[in-house]
């Protein structure tokens, strides 16, 4: 089976984007000299990226057919396919991701929050319902949950992933500003502030 | 000078959690295997992390010093410095970041955010105004902005990106689900729900 670098994994939705704005365009294909230009990849990481997913090869002077590059990019991510998510931690951060129109389009079904705040428990945001921490074993059963978008403050995180990896949730989503364990059976991937901070303050600063 | 790869930058605020946390417990001193063993980093690659932004080597029976390697980090992340930052787009994940506790002690200072929405310009969230777009180059000046952190919806990050470099802004933060482009003498960071979703949903659905 192919291996995908993180690195790679994250540039995937870069090209749907973009080859979904020239399918608007009405552009029908592109070459990767094209791509490179606009992305800023180079040509040769192009040609790997788009071959380790596809088996056709672009035909250097035509390009390849936008259309099949965004099917297959669209299978590749998952976006065609259902993958049911809930929300634990319903404060600022959880509830504009409750209120995030794009995670549909990307394959993401968001079924409800989750909270241990009595204020929230109960409500309704974007037509999703808080419900309390204790009914996260029955609603990830119900709706067979995949994936916990974690949305706790950081000390809270590690108590959090336990209670989902508990309830049966094998995807973990840690938004949480911390580090935390987990099983080795379960995916666990941080999207952290902190780190996508430091990345941009180093070049920011870069030779200071 | 050194260069630092995107993937060890982003590691770099994941060590200096964990060394806090050790020095809140009292632990004075810590080896590379005890770090791998917490952080699931490889031994090798904790020695070249911490090497590369400290001449100090860790000695073999005692490890080096937390307090020292808390002291290194947060220089190295610029944690030490202020940088003024302001955001762009004051909806639901704007009015997030306006209201997120933990810029601050990451050397990030939110100054204030920016919207086109005249229901929005003239609050104020956690302390910090909204201001008309219009404004965007006079508070930049006055308060010498650093960095613009984009949070308006996909279709107008470029047009947001564009008056915050026109505005003198060098550190773009994008977290618009979008390609944008910059000068080249502008720094980007783009941080992306859809790039962090395809590692998750990849790795959680590797070998089907």
């Amino acid at each position: 089976m192919k291996t995908f670098s993180k690195n790679q994994l994250e540039r995937y939705p870069f090209y749907l984007k973009y080859f979904k704005e020239l399918q608007k365009e009405g552009v029908e294909t592109i070459s990767s000299p094209k791509i490179a230009k606009v992305l800023g990849y180079s040509e040769e990481q192009i040609r790997k990226d788009l071959q380790a997913i596809s088996n056709e090869p672009g035909r250097p002077k035509k390009g390849r057919s936008v259309e099949k590059l965004i099917d297959t990019l669209e299978t590749f991510l998952g976006y065609r396919d259902t993958t049911t998510a809930v929300i634990i931690g319903c404060g600022h951060l959880g509830q504009a991701l409750l209120n995030y129109p794009n995670f549909q389009e990307m394959g993401l079904a968001v079924v409800g929050g989750f909270d241990t705040n009595p204020d929230l428990i109960g409500k309704e945001i974007n037509g999703k319902s808080i419900h309390a921490m204790s009914e996260l074993g029955e609603v990830a059963l119900a709706q067979k949950v995949k994936v916990a978008i974690i949305t706790v403050p950081a000390q809270y995180a590690q108590e959090a992933i336990d209670e989902a990896v508990q309830a049966g949730i094998h995807g973990i989503w840690n938004f949480a500003p911390t580090h935390v364990t987990v099983p080795y059976h379960i995916v666990i991937e941080n999207f952290n502030f902190s780190s996508s901070l430091a990345v941009l303050i180093h070049r920011l600063y870069d030779g200071r």
